[in-house]
């Protein structure tokens, strides 16, 4: 919406902006390379300077500071694991498989200790946290909405509200991967246990049958193949 | 059961044992207080010693490094808000006052993003790993068998196995205080969100009727006035 200024022509005005566009990204692309190696404190604005091919001044510019930039890649990061995870299980047929894609999908990016130093940083960096808050409200909002189709799409039952869902959905997720990297567990057993502890959503059928009887009918055999526990 | 060395006496053994224990605790004491308030990057071990009124050698003596400290500060910290959340829970009557009264004590305590904070230390320090194992495991143990007698004196119907439970609290604890302290949430707040996430403890009373109505009875009235959604 920006009017070009000093009477440039509106191409050159776009072609700048572009740049600065493409220049931010590739700042974002090595600063989350660099953060997800080595954290905050193993990092300088020098380092990702040289990474991205560009002056420390650029860095200053776009973000202003180290940790502005920390948190805005940590956000970036989380936000397509989200959708990366959403894509994963599209094309899931029940609730449990569905919950699974999204777990593994998740639990093998590494996007989620990289966001957990970024709130972290920002308990301490309350200037950062307007995008923390952005950030978290749309994971919760995708992955509602996500699941809220799904529901509608299949015909499954939920016991909880999709909202309520997404927002149990990242909470676990954040606290399995901060317990599991600390103590140095793979992907695979932070999938399996973020599923023991997500458990409503892993194993809907129970409930789903419970309320089946309750309603008077069935057509659904007792026992799941895919019990996970 | 270490032998006193040198021909010492005894008590002189012990005395100094008990002088140790009690220059450890001032230690963890002062660097609690410390470490909360302006965390591992704000506060020095000259910090810490000036508040313990000790010398910094005495620091690295019993704990080696700031980061040791640091972990070890925030497990013993998160220890005693588990036990403090049990005894606030002790006299409940219901698995709902059971979950309400363990989520209020937790969620105003300040251990909690203390321990996260250890967490995100100890995933690029896995030298303090151990630690950080043994103290996730306590919590999970002692949640579980403090819940699990409550569910037996009480005869409570769970959803869940106890050991389930206690792991999902903690899970879903760590994962709403992260997301909360960094978006700048009220110590409510955070409990009242953790409270909606949980779901399955905090009203596992439908799921509790449809039990029983599979079994063919139930006494309960199906509305209840403590329902929280």
């Amino acid at each position: 919406m920006a009017k070009p200024t000093q009477g440039g022509p509106k191409h050159a005005v776009r072609a700048t902006r572009t740049a600065g566009r493409q220049m931010r990204s590739r700042l974002l692309n090595a600063a989350s390379d660099l953060f997800k190696e080595r954290g905050l404190a193993g990092v300088s604005i020098g380092d990702i300077a040289a990474a991205a091919d560009a002056f420390p001044s650029q860095i200053t510019y776009y973000f202003r500071t180290k940790e502005a930039l920390f948190v805005e890649a940590a956000c970036r990061d989380v936000l397509y694991a989200g959708r990366a995870a959403e894509e994963a299980a599209a094309r899931a047929e029940t609730t449990r498989q569905y919950t699974k894609a999204l777990v593994d999908s998740v639990m093998h990016a590494d996007a989620l200790p990289f966001f957990a130093e970024a709130l972290t940083l920002t308990r301490r960096r309350q200037d950062l946290a307007p995008l923390i808050e952005r950030t978290i409200a749309r994971l919760h909002a995708e992955g509602w909405r996500a699941y809220e189709g799904q529901v509608k799409a299949h015909g499954w039952r939920s016991r909880l509200d999709p909202e309520t869902s997404a927002r149990r959905f990242w909470a676990i997720a954040l606290g399995v991967a901060l317990e599991g990297y600390a103590t140095g567990r793979g992907t695979e057993e932070l999938a399996a246990e973020m599923l023991r502890v997500l458990d409503a959503q892993a194993d809907p059928n129970p409930s789903e049958q419970r309320l089946k009887l309750v309603a008077g009918g069935s057509q659904k055999n007792s026992s799941d193949p895919e019990t996970l526990s």
